[in-house]
């Protein structure tokens, strides 16, 4: 079993960590942005200085690739550089950098590989600056118009092809992550949620995404002064809202002790600390990896009455994905790994969504999690130990150097 | 009894409805704004035409005053021109309008008067445009300090100096509204609220303003990846806050039937439908007449658990004002005169803040009272009938005559 080399991973860590401190402890790093674009000359420079090869294609993704000793498809691992609005220092970038310590491995302990071992960096996979997230596996994968990517605006107006443009990172369509010049993909990321640490596992053998569903719910009521309306006639939305979130929480709560649902964002209309409220509207977001859990919370939603405290109930499907498996050679690959090693492990699906799941629908793909401290994640609080990440790294070269040996091929 | 003129109402009500008019039914007429300064043109206008003398104070309030037989202080009657975005017709504007069409009658009609009339126009009596509301009323009657509300800034960051300075109608401090020059006070202004025609009133005779408070409520969680964090462990910060509107509902609803408490702003952090919400803030308005009844409230706030479904929750009083009786010589002429003309009318306190409050901390005040069809107000389904305005025009003629004959002097 190889080994990754703690003190070069931590370096990485802590280099990154500066491009966009926030000087709380996290980062702000949107795409293509001034201190994404400093990590990624600094991406940029450390693989030249591996000797390895450097390219990006037309959505200003990067790939960086070490030659095997065959003429084969590559094995890529990738990640992000770019983060949310004050988030921290692991989402994302540690699978970048991880990735580049196991090529940096490779290269120094001149490892022999039956083919190419590729790092790349996805463009705007948070969706923070430019909507929506995962934008760039998504128009590689085929999911997104490119066209209307380009054309997506950042608060300032500014589009991201002209970003792309002016950040001298756009390159050739046939530079594009596909299935003929690539064998699989890795990807290393943190957890983003507190059951490794819990359990006190070191790996997650990351078996797919789960499915999900975002709803809106629009509740409609009567705006009226608030101090001159008796409360009996009143048409108050928010008051409703509240009753419906409570009756949602209690519903979906019974359903399955492993769906997760969350009311994140609400707006009501007209916002006044005097005016009765008439419209309020929030958001459900359901998660599980059985399609089976996810329509019974559907179904949840599509039962709750047409009306609630005398306002008016509707609601609206934003989106959904369907659970993805990953390659299941590949999980084993991860699995064998981190018992190589000794370290311990559990299977685990991703709640969140990932480039990875994307990636899943044209080639092998898989993931690795490294425990986050407290769960915590898009926030400044954000930490993964380097010990944890080295684990992870360590995890990383080793299943790709068994697909290298074992799955090659076309 | 002298009666005003429906017809002459009428166009002043069409002539006003056109400035800052959204084509939707209402107007958007924000303080010092150009439909702002279209309006009180035409205001000045219509007042020099009456042959009647112009002034404005430092705050840019503007006076008309049509003179007496007697070297007497003058009975005023006013309200405001501005208007909240998208608000109706008859806020604020109606009590200008009636005064003035008092005015017209007074000198068609050439009734003599002891001491002069005068009618006024506070500016930014909404706070729409710049906090806060009743601004000027609050600065002539020694409440907020100017030189903080010049420096008040809209959202393009005009200051409200700068724009009552543009304006052209910043005045002398000396012509503000004083106990000296002035006897005392009436408003008209449509209910904002329901009763008066759920009761099938013509005139509400106004006994003061209603005493109130106002909170915020903060809840605080923790943020957490919607798709990682099991149910269990999250202190989600929206289902508390949600907990609590129904706990307030509930014991706020039991203390007294005429007590209104509102909810009506609410604002979630970080307010992204994938994130466990961090925190949520609200506030709570309560209103009541009796200070005895506020405090049941304000005990109800103060009894919130410091902790709600693993949230932390705390408030903290925003404002709050005692309830205002008005002037009682004053509210019983407005009694007269409704009954007078055998109007139908009800005693009624006000539920919203008006300049009226502030006055009459410094002379006798009152206001009257006209329906709003369905309770509505600050919104463009804002209504009264002319026939309605027109009753509530003519009270206020009758009891400014009044007042004049029977209880001028200082």
């Amino acid at each position: 079993m190889y080994n990754c080399d703690k003190a070069r991973l931590q370096n990485k860590i802590d280099t990154f960590s500066k491009f966009g401190d926030t000087g709380t402890g996290g980062i702000t790093r949107l795409s293509l942005s001034e201190p994404a674009l400093q990590a990624r000359a600094e991406f940029k420079k450390r693989c030249e200085d591996l000797g390895m090869e450097f390219k990006t294609d037309d959505m200003g993704n990067m790939y960086t690739v070490h030659k095997g000793e065959e003429d084969l498809p590559a094995i890529v691992m990738g990640s992000h550089l770019d983060s949310v609005v004050n988030g921290g220092n692991f989402d994302g970038v540690l699978g970048v950098l991880t990735a580049l310590e196991v090529a940096e491995t490779i290269v120094s302990e001149k490892i022999k590989t039956r083919g190419p071992i590729a790092v790349m960096v996805w463009t705007n996979e948070e969706g923070s600056r430019f909507d929506p997230a995962m934008m760039s596996s998504g128009v590689v994968t085929g999911k997104f118009d490119k066209a209307t990517m380009l054309n997506s605006k950042d608060k300032e107006g500014t589009a991201f092809g002209e970003a792309l443009k002016a950040s001298g990172y756009a390159g050739a369509e046939k530079n594009r992550l596909n299935a003929d010049d690539y064998a699989g993909y890795f990807e290393l990321h943190i957890e983003q949620g507190p059951v490794l640490e819990a359990e006190a596992k070191d790996i997650g053998v990351v078996e797919g995404v789960v499915g999900m569903i975002n709803y809106e719910i629009d509740v409609k009521g009567v705006s009226d002064h608030a101090g001159t309306t008796p409360q009996k006639t009143r048409k108050d939305a928010l008051y409703a809202a509240s009753k419906i979130i409570i009756d949602l929480w209690e519903k979906l709560g019974k359903i399955n002790p492993e769906l997760v649902f969350t009311m994140g964002r609400i707006n009501a209309s007209p916002n006044i600390h005097t005016v009765i409220p008439k419209e309020v509207r929030f958001t459900l977001d359901a998660r599980h990896k059985d399609p089976k859990i996810i329509e019974r919370a559907a179904e949840v939603i599509k039962a709750l009455p047409a009306e609630v405290a005398k306002c008016q109930v509707s609601y609206r499907q934003l989106w959904g994905r369907k659970t993805i498996e990953f390659n299941k050679d590949y999980v084993a690959a991860v699995q064998r790994a981190a018992d190589g090693f000794g370290y311990s492990s559990r299977k685990i699906y991703s709640g969140a969504g990932h480039d990875a799941q994307y990636v899943a629908d044209v080639m092998p793909a898989t993931m690795i999690f490294v425990p986050s401290v407290n769960g915590h994640s898009h926030c400044v609080e954000e930490f993964t130990p380097t010990e944890a990440a080295l684990k992870g790294a360590n995890v990383l070269l080793n299943a790709v150097l068994e697909i290298d040996k074992n799955y090659r091929g076309r």
